[in-house]
């Protein structure tokens, strides 16, 4: 068997046991048992459990960077239109791959030298919405300065709400939400608003007499 | 000096190294210097580092929590203002505590006892959200089991968004937008959004052909 196939196998059990177990409790005599090789095979690929967890996580940055890509590629598009493609591609491919999406969340909260892998995943998410978003504020006028600052804030808000709704739909063990229904769930909670926001209608609070 | 004086000068002095050079970084003879005592009365108020570093996260879980609850506390005034009451108190407890915020995330991704520390807080900061919204879809007049599920989901995004927002906004080093800014980004976020929803009106794609 070619040592690409061999590796993918180990990869998709550790990362299998990495989401069961956590890092630390997850074993490589398991890990060696559900991919069918022997554990010194385990250790000649990936070395260490370390390595071999820093393997999975690095898979599923990929994974899903290639997927919200993927998902926003058509830019000739209505603005509301693109971020709904790609919400649509992120809730389908962590609802698709649910483990890695819990080896992702692991590794966030497992310290260094993970914790900086997934951190570096979310500066590529914001930077992508961003400029999707970016893109809306231009076509619908707004100007230059503060357009900015906001916008890289509203990506920032948009981005901590799609991960925390993807681990929400995903700890749901009965009647989960199908990727459709969270990425319209998102949508309707921030469109609207978006919306009005580029064409300068903002939120204020009622005037009242206290 | 009483006791629980010495404690919090012990405390702070933490939060502050703890939040500069991060858990493994800190060390215990700096926080006894910056908090005016010797390293062995930390040691024996506090036991060890690992014990100190909790207290500081409980402190500053303690603290959040106390702050979003007292900004809303009153509940008889429409949705929106409950919400804008409920950020506004988030977002100045964040941007007056910016080393609190700091060790809350270190405590998050620094692994276990600590991550969970952080995700029981999360929890009650998610609860007092869904009483919120979910009072808001009933007063709208939105039916009971639907309404539940997507009102849940809602929490998360809006928690999320909230959350991504004050990490962001404290890291901005020059410039930073004020907690009346940052609150009023995520209000223009999402509160059209809400708004329409809580009156049954989606977001829809619009009908195209390809």
């Amino acid at each position: 068997m070619p040592r690409e196939v061999r590796e993918r196998q180990m990869l998709d059990a550790a990362v299998g046991a990495f989401a069961r177990h956590g890092y630390q409790a997850a074993s490589m005599d398991d890990i060696a048992e559900a991919a069918g090789v022997s554990k010194p095979l385990v250790y000649l690929y990936l070395k260490s459990k370390e390595e071999l967890f820093t393997a999975c996580v690095r898979r599923e940055v990929g994974a899903l960077i290639a997927a919200v890509r993927e998902g926003t590629r058509e830019r000739d598009i209505p603005a509301d239109e693109q971020l709904w493609n790609g919400l649509r591609a992120f809730f389908a491919h962590t609802a698709a791959r649910p483990d890695g999406v819990t080896v992702l969340y692991r590794a966030r909260t497992q310290g260094e030298p993970f914790a900086r892998e997934v951190a570096a995943m979310r500066v590529e998410v914001v930077s992508i919405v961003t400029l999707l978003l970016g893109q809306a504020a231009k076509d619908a006028g707004c100007d230059g300065e503060l357009a900015e600052r906001e916008v890289s804030g509203l990506a920032h808000a948009l981005v901590g709400a799609a991960e925390s709704l993807a681990e929400w739909s995903n700890a749901r063990t009965d009647d989960a939400p199908s990727a459709k229904e969270t990425a319209a769930t998102l949508m309707n909670f921030c469109w609207a608003g978006l919306e009005n926001l580029m064409k300068g209608h903002r939120w204020m609070p009622a005037p009242r007499v206290h």
